[in-house]
């Protein structure tokens, strides 16, 4: 099943028996479904560039386990370079598609459960680590795709798991059997859920001693007994109905997201890596946490770039690309771009190595990475806005440019400057729209603020991570305080 | 003929022999059709608030031409009390619908006819403000719906109107006869314009002795012959055609935008206001472009109230009304929202008598006022979507929550707070997504930067209205500079 | 003692026998003294101007109370329009001086003392109303500056006053005496405190049952015996002793901030509006905060525009004046600016009246008002600082300029635009180092900060005052949810 | 003359017969001026660092040219890795001096003449990179500390040097000799100039053909004859010569800015590393410029570490430490401070090795770095002013809290939590002072503004750097556009 290319990637997906539900049916072939194709040609893209000779260096690595060249989406971190490395080939990823391309969630996990299960083992006796190498083993020679499946729906946020009105708002253990263990639950806000061949299962908050059934880590392939997939609508949505394109603004490339519910599922043991280590939950999330808030600082400066080179794209066509405001504008985009791709480079050259060999990227930097990231793209996709122009929401759609009886008034009034077709300035500004509105704003903002943890989970971090005690001594140093 | 209900308001558009395209087809019925149908709900919630005795004070004013009380959307500003009814209706509307309620332009368009054509009349001996009045009358006495047609497509921005390659791509006249002027062009991104009555036709720009014949002011019935509209599409509209409603996040209302083509129109010389006199196009632009920046310190201060009061809900339903940081973001919220309110009614007191008796806001101030609505919803909506979470964009369709093979699933999983139904928090979340992402976004974001003028053009005023030297003599006076 | 201009209000104060301390001396002579006496001078302006038939309409009213025309800083304000010329008269002053001219809080603290005392009459049967007017009538006709003394030192802010290690460390009553009560603590921050005729206590914060001897109001001559003022010190204040005038900035007008202590000081009955009434604390606190918080939308904005002024001023002398950054800077400068303004007309025009007759400010938008002064001024100063580069803190001193040795190299190297004597580049920007670093930045930044209460306060305030349910009702009523 | 502690760089410098002109006078011995020595003794501690075992990965390297271990000021970069040291030395120093060292500005113009002078080399045939390693040599064996005078006065900003009224007003050569070249001109805003060893000059712009005699760098003893400074004042300068402490807020460290006057100097040939080589200015302003913009994200890093600490424990001091908007201000100021530290990490570890063997930092990402360092701290200094409170600006002076007469009122009011002393609290403010207003204020504010180039400067770059055409074709890619 080893799996080379983006095409063999989406044959490989027609063999799951996956239960996808969407806009109300039972997706029966999700591949050549409109709305989801277009999220498969993203995760389709990891495998491309991992073949372009171009991108070797990039977009594959040697396995520490096998000694084999694989895709780096299952690699994992033998050095800060290859930290940096990630972050490079993400925003490359995030410049070819102008959207989530769901793969780096999976990355995050196997690199999350390398250093926290060999942890487990040594403080636990416990063999999860032998297990997660075998498993990842599996994974890099197949190239598989895995979600990474952490987190709950909560209920009420204010509650622990186990005193949710509901105990199975979070996903837990109802049974264990000499063949593995029965789950039962749900994991939302799952990227790329439906696109992938191995769900991989992680806690999503600290735990305690009577939350134990919660701490539950393990992996098993998507289209396993007893999960069933809700796709998430997104804005826009509809419009791969239509059967046009132009006003898509991105036509081949989309995001996922879906909830997937674990309906009395059974994991055999040997694809468990957590069952009731409560104390390991919150290792676990943090590491999780502290990788995938790097990711950020990588795809999210690819698709700005892509939004900044539309931006700049438009103010040519609407004739303004000189004027000293609209160019004063785009510099503050790229300003704005390039600090989170710094912060995102940051955080993995001050990475680490853990007691399993595996490097880790510094806490405190990719948190900073990742709240940067809630702020700058809402700025950056507002500055595209401005410099777009209203017309971008006023728009006839794409059917009223087709239609003879409005085509020759669309071409004639909307166009811009001279020598631009008018219909490469709706294509541009319908871009716009996608990353502003539509699909791409899904991925672009909203990813942006909550992947990887809200906004305050980030300041709950810079707070522990921060050493105030020593800077308080500083500063008592020189205003001459004593103690 | 003359109008009292939203009831009526809606049957009065029947009569009108309109043509409208939309998605690639014609529309033999606008009126009835369900992507258009929820704008024109709002626009009858104008007529509505006219009359319920509550907001009588607030939504109707005694004419100074008819001496009747009329609906204040008709009404020409005789006192600064009049400026600041106007924004404190706008901002009940905003807060009744959640959406532009399209009916300002038409206000603010004779408002500021009624300053402009007064002083052409006395500079030029025209009769111009004499046939406003008249029309006026008409408007008033049948408390029309007026849409105010102002921005030109433009083409390349940096040419002038007669520099463009089709001199077409401003609105300009085309022929003159005994009757009347002939016009061709269009005019772009028309708020409201298929839920009008009358087209009120302005200049956008500055203009020159050369650009004469594009300095033309008129007022035609919207179904004249050789009117076409083109429906403007926007971020979620097919969903108003899945028959759902949830989905919608506020089904019952929506704003619009067109494009209007005038293929040579006939418009007979009593509705003509301006024809040639290119040195009032932009007085009459800068007197339009204050009072509708004015407005918009109304109507988005009210849609505002309707996010933040969607945001406190969702806090409440997911069991976090109570966490610090959460109550801070909404007092932020709040005080941006007020903020904006704040400028509404400051440039309102401040406002003037003119030399027609009509009042005018403060040129400043309003544009202080729009400057801001350029800038916070966006950071309003930010926050909007920081508290909401990230289920806002991962949530399942209205259909899946119906299917009975899924909807158990969605009830158990996505239940928040325990007193709280599911799906009441499935509403609540599309409501914030329609105002991040869906039909409200253009309404109060992308209308919020670019309505009544883009960014740049309020600073270009705000330079100009600044008495910067007073101010540098003030510093001088202080730092003991002679001169 | 009527006192009419600002030169009999700078004699008036020698006739006190005023106990102040500064830099470690008593000071002997206060109004003479070289640090103290550009204070005087910005509180003399206040006088100036009422005597200036230009302002007589903003500077001056009828008081309600005598009849007779007054000096506006000891005015109770009758109308919304006097709340609104009270912003504009001291936009005015700011203007002037450039600083704070520390007369508002006096203001504010009769306007205040004027709605509380009249409703704990009408709750308690008390007569401190009568007490108070009689008090007015003094100030009134004698044209006093009071200062207004609300913040107490506070000690451990976690703590309430009684909790407190020392009970002094809110002003308290400490004796009760046929003649008046005997008070005991200290009166921190008190802007203007040593060039003022009567101090006015308020308390500072809600108060409960066991906090009864902090409850209390009075006004007393700033001279009476037991009052010590230690003289607060700022940034460059020794400048003030050089004997120069060009490297202070502001060489005529400066601000005052002062510790007062009481010790064991005697208040006739007469004089006292409020001993042990704690459920009156906050009412007090909450109707002065209100007003000193809308003061700062003129005052600042005011000293804003000196800023500006000299921003485009040294744009001018550095040759720059036409580059598009700096024109959009400058535009910048003034949008915040304005902003700051408008808040404060708004939160006046939508004032009311108090049962007392007297107009208070809304108090919601007052707080929007001061919250937006917390932050926009440092934005303005940044702005200002970019603009006027580095030379303003590397400048040789005004001596280096005087000495024949570097006289020559120091006019010769740091001349800008050729028509411009080095000479007026020094001063002006002496007069930027002045508001971003020197003396006037207390005035423009900390107390725009913490004056009137810091921005935590206002949170608070926004808190309270927005009506979070009526939004939420509007929200669920357009998504659709019933209760 | 080998220099290798603290203690001997001070006594160093009293070798030199420097002439500097201070307050109108001329300053016999300006080591211990008490103005003057606090900013030697910042310096100083970049001795000691590099004597402190602790430190000597950081702040020693291995010279290229002689094998030895310098001094990390002196080094020539050999690898990112010496990038990215110097950034967290640059750290480092900012948290003991809470102010400007110094000594970076001659590290990065020893580091750019080392790109520059070695491409000249090969270009031109010229023997500069020669004469520059020889001089290089002499700093490292005697561990000199370097000016580095860029800046000249510019006068009108407008004009070109050569269009000047006033050659001078960019330094230049005026003769040629046999034994060297004469210079003439000024360069301002010198940074440590008065405590280096040697002055490196270098041009501040693009020259053009006619600009060719402005086209000049070298290096000359700072007590060259001909070489006059004059001293740039400080806010609150004059407090140090108080004769006392606490008021200080930083007692033991300040910075330090003067002007140089070259007053027709002659530089002997082998000290000339450009002349006349116009072509070549941009280049080596460029490389300079790059080097000193990362060095901003380390020592600025480091202050805003100790303000960072200082309002930690005034929080602490006022007993809300815990208050969740303080703990919230708190996490914001930590973040932007590491944000700064992220892209100064980022623009060096993406350095490039040059041709000369000199590894320079990624100009873009170092553009970036700078670019943000002109916002941050402001509104990290704008916070903890809100958490200090108004006292900062309000406490007597320190000769108030020593007089007898004041003290005890002082100690008793001004008392925080009851653990603190009193003494504690005004030391910890008085340096909260420093760093907002005072002496400190020019290192982190103005200069974190304008120092290695002011933000237009950075924006300038960044445009230049940002490959714009390939963004744009990523967006017309993912739009469907053709061409």
């Amino acid at each position: 099943m080893t799996i080379k290319t983006g095409k063999e990637y989406v044959e490989s997906l027609r063999k799951r028996k996956i239960q996808v539900h969407l806009l109300g049916e039972k997706v029966e072939n999700p591949v050549d479904h409109p709305i989801i194709r277009p999220s498969i040609n993203s995760v389709a893209e990891t495998y491309d560039v991992a073949n372009d000779p171009k991108y070797e260096d990039l977009a594959t690595a040697i396995s520490h386990v096998t000694g084999e060249r694989v895709n780096r989406f299952t690699h994992i971190h033998q050095s800060t370079q290859d930290l940096v490395k990630k972050v490079k080939l993400l925003r490359l990823l995030g410049q070819k598609t102008g959207i989530c391309f769901q793969r780096c969630v999976g990355m995050d996990s196997l690199n999350a459960l390398s250093c926290v299960t060999f942890d487990m083992d040594q403080k636990l006796g416990t063999e999860y680590y032998k297990r997660f190498v075998e498993f990842l083993r599996y994974v890099q020679m197949n190239d598989l795709v895995c979600c990474g499946a952490m987190t709950d729906p909560k209920g009420d946020r204010s509650l622990k798991p186990s005193e949710q009105a509901d105990p199975d708002l979070y996903l837990r253990i109802v049974g264990r059997r000499d063949d593995g263990i029965v789950v039962r639950g749900s994991k939302v806000h799952q990227t790329g859920a439906v696109n992938s061949h191995e769900v991989i299962v992680m806690p999503t908050r600290t735990l305690r001693k009577g939350d134990r059934d919660y701490a539950v880590s393990f992996a098993i392939p998507s289209d396993t007994e007893g999960l069933i997939y809700i796709y998430g609508r997104q804005s826009c949505d509809l419009r791969k109905l239509e059967g046009m394109e132009i006003d898509l603004g991105n036509a081949r490339y989309s995001g996922q997201e879906a909830m997937i519910i674990f309906d009395d599922v059974l994991v055999p043991w040997e694809r468990v890596f957590m069952a009731e280590e409560y104390e390991f939950a919150w290792p676990l999330v943090n590491t999780f946490s502290a990788y995938h808030r790097q990711s950020y600082g990588g795809c999210k400066a690819g698709v700005g770039d892509v939004l900044i080179g539309a931006t700049a794209t438009i103010a040519e066509y609407n004739g303004v690309a000189e004027a000293s405001h609209v160019r004063d504008k785009i510099v503050e985009m790229n300003h704005l771009n390039e600090t989170l791709y710094a912060c995102g480079l940051a955080c993995s050259t001050e990475g680490h190595k853990t007691p399993s060999g595996t490097y880790l990227v510094n806490i405190l930097l990719s948190n900073i990475c990742k709240h940067n990231v809630t702020r700058f793209p809402y700025e950056i996709v507002r500055l595209a806005q401005d410099i777009a122009g209203g017309l971008m929401t006023t728009l006839p759609s794409e059917k009223d440019f087709e239609n003879p009886e409005t085509k020759k008034y669309v071409i004639k009034y909307l166009k811009g400057e001279k020598e631009i077709p008018t219909e490469s300035r709706l294509r541009i500004l319908r871009l716009i729209e996608n990353i502003s509105f539509g699909l791409g704003a899904v991925g672009y903002q909203v990813e942006s603020m909550h992947g990887a943890g809200s906004p305050q989970a980030q300041r709950i971090m810079i707070e522990r991570e921060v050493n105030i005690e020593s800077k308080k001594k500083l500063a008592k140093s020189l205003a001459g305080i004593e103690r």
